[in-house]
């Protein structure tokens, strides 16, 4: 039997706790959907001052002066460093989309004659239109097999080029072992793409330590970095000789400035961005990854499988026998951070706790996504979280006409 | 002969005065290039206070409660409103480079069959990159032809399938006809894509008029919208069916959040939408297009071209017999807001001018760019400028050793 009071005594055990105190949330809301947008530090807030500051007062200058011209390396390599990538091989740039379509570019590139994106039915959407619109337009017979996550060692033939899978996905927080299908794929002559998008500053990532090929990730969930904020992009250092761009920007020129009739590709991993970044959000999520670096991703790690464990216990305590089945694996180690229940009022149900300050995430058809995000959440706000559920179920007042105009949410 | 009381009598009687207290503005600093970063207007800063407070408070539901899902249709119907675009033909995404690589797939797929670009020698080094990299993912036999600028009609053969030319050149100010170009394209059965870089508020520009077929633009110049700002994309309505995005990401398909298995792109412009938008930049173009869209198009004209007429006055007055030869059209028809001078000590004179607070650009070999941006430049700047000059050229100050750590402008 888990009493509230036993979470208050775990969060004054919790050495994250004074994390908590580097973001500005609202009062009176329970935020589990850190993973679809994560709040926002303080220092995001004094940062745009900061850039604001720059832009009126030092104009074009402030591209030299303010290092602007480098902010989307040095994020990058900040970046890298919570995934476990080696120095010069990552960069912010553009979207996830659009470094998905980069990476994949480079990738078949680099397997010709192989004509075979293997990618997981269940992987984000866009995961896998972008993989659609990199076959429109490479040569015929170019393809994706798609198949369930069990499946994807078994479609690793001959023909594959690429796989390319969410390492955590996105409804079910369902996490593959990096560094087996890596090896796997590895062996039978393909390369990966890993989308970090649940992962980086949610589970511990060593992409060297899982020798992978190339990895892309978005930084406003986990790493806190504002709506929309700027992706990242990694590719192994061993790849970087090989890859052409297919988008062949001024910003991955060798020479961006010397405005040469042809392009021509920096060396490392500079190759990869295309033109000139977003400033103002660079530099929002640039707070934000500081905020990250400043924890030790074990810790976070360590707190966010309790979470885990703490809410499913608390979901069991409070509500078993009401119609929820749990949708994420059971064994932690196959887990991101997040927990997902089915239930056939999933929808009325998310709306009605959206409506009393416990913002989660809905997924069709049936899905209640709960995000653990151990920077800034306590466990006492997840015993409350569950009372409240608990409440709305057993007065079925998911009903009630006045939740519906607060809960838009997607 | 031009007095500086003179000039202070045209900032008097200048309709468009008002606005300059619209932007932040340093003291001691006579700006002339807002066509490279445009000043920061006051708006900026509580926009983002703004949105900051929207996502700290709001969260998630930010995307909805707020419109953020809307944004990018919304300021690229604004956009639209300056360029002469119908409804529904212009939104806001990516970067400059990345939309014109949409573009330039679109107007390839839509004529099968011819194979050439056409384009600039002397075009903005990343729109002929982009092109190099588009042709390089293409069937064999696909060229980029370039040409002159004065040789543009000559290359219309029947083998062309696009034009990609820059209404503006970045660096003489030498200006298209837009509507005489886009006819003979057109009457050759090519399609023509305009980049608006330095045309989208500091020229009138009718694209429903000179019936353009797609363009392209950034928003960080004349529009104001902060540094790297996302940029816009126009594709006319005509085209639009045509289109099937070659970057298919969730923000272009008909149903983002229905997370459908296969793309399915948006019926309108919003197809060519394609990641999650940075929203904090996005915003802050916002503020600055709304401040363009409260001045008269046609009287930023008549003020672009009257500082123009002064400071080219002045230059000759002050500065005749100093080496300074026009480098742009003397035909202000043919030039957008800005004049260009070739000096054989071009860049020691402009970091020279930067080191005493005059912002000009230098472009290589020996370009000094003179950017005139009406809303918030004054008539007695361009006489304190060209008295600073004339007293750097007099002294030839510009070898003092002192100026060169201050100036690493690009």
């Amino acid at each position: 039997m888990i009493a509230r009071a036993d979470c208050e005594a775990l969060d004054w055990a919790d050495p994250l706790r004074p994390f908590r105190d580097r973001f500005e949330l609202p009062p009176g809301v329970i935020y589990l959907d850190g993973n679809s947008l994560g709040a926002m530090p303080k220092a995001a807030r004094a940062r745009m001052g900061a850039v604001l500051d720059q832009w009126s007062r030092d104009l074009i200058s402030s591209w030299n002066i303010h290092d602007w011209i480098d902010l989307h390396e040095r994020v990058g390599a900040k970046i890298g460093r919570l995934i476990g990538a080696g120095a010069g091989e990552t960069i912010v740039a553009d979207s996830t989309s659009i470094n998905l379509y980069k990476v994949l570019n480079a990738a078949l590139d680099l397997r010709p004659g192989r004509r075979v994106i293997v990618s997981e039915r269940e992987n984000f959407p866009t995961d896998l239109y972008m993989a659609e619109g990199v076959i429109a337009g490479r040569a015929p017979g170019h393809q994706l097999r798609l198949v369930d996550a069990d499946g994807v060692m078994d479609a690793l033939r001959d023909d594959v080029a690429v796989v390319m899978l969410t390492h955590v996905n996105y409804r079910t927080g369902r996490m593959y072992d990096m560094e087996a299908v890596t090896r796997a794929a590895q062996a039978k002559g393909a390369l990966v793409i890993w989308d970090l998008a649940h992962s980086a500053g949610a589970v511990p990532v060593d992409l060297t330590g899982a020798n992978a090929d190339f990895a892309i990730g978005c930084g406003y969930k986990f790493l806190n970095g504002g709506p929309g904020a700027p992706a990242f992009l990694y590719a192994a250092a061993r790849h970087h000789a090989g890859m052409r761009p297919v988008l062949s920007g001024w910003f991955g020129h060798a020479a961006p400035f010397a405005f040469e009739p042809s392009y021509r590709p920096a060396d490392g991993i500079v190759k990869m961005a295309v033109g000139t970044p977003p400033i103002l959000s660079l530099a929002a999520l640039e707070a934000g990854v500081d905020v990250m670096l400043d924890a030790s991703q074990d810790a976070l790690r360590a707190k966010s499988l309790q979470q885990a464990e703490v809410f499913a216990a608390l979901m069991e305590q409070e509500l078993a026998a009401h119609g929820f089945r749990a949708a994420s694996p059971a064994d932690p180690a196959q887990r991101g951070s997040q927990l997902c229940y089915d239930h056939e009022q999933g929808w009325p149900i998310m709306r009605a706790l959206i409506a009393r300050g416990v913002i989660g995430d809905y997924r069709a058809p049936n899905i209640l996504r709960f995000g653990f995000t151990p920077l800034y959440l306590g466990f006492t706000e997840l015993w409350d979280a569950v009372a409240i559920l608990r409440d709305i179920v057993q007065t079925r007042s998911w009903d009630k006409p006045e939740h519906h105009a607060r809960a838009r949410v997607t």
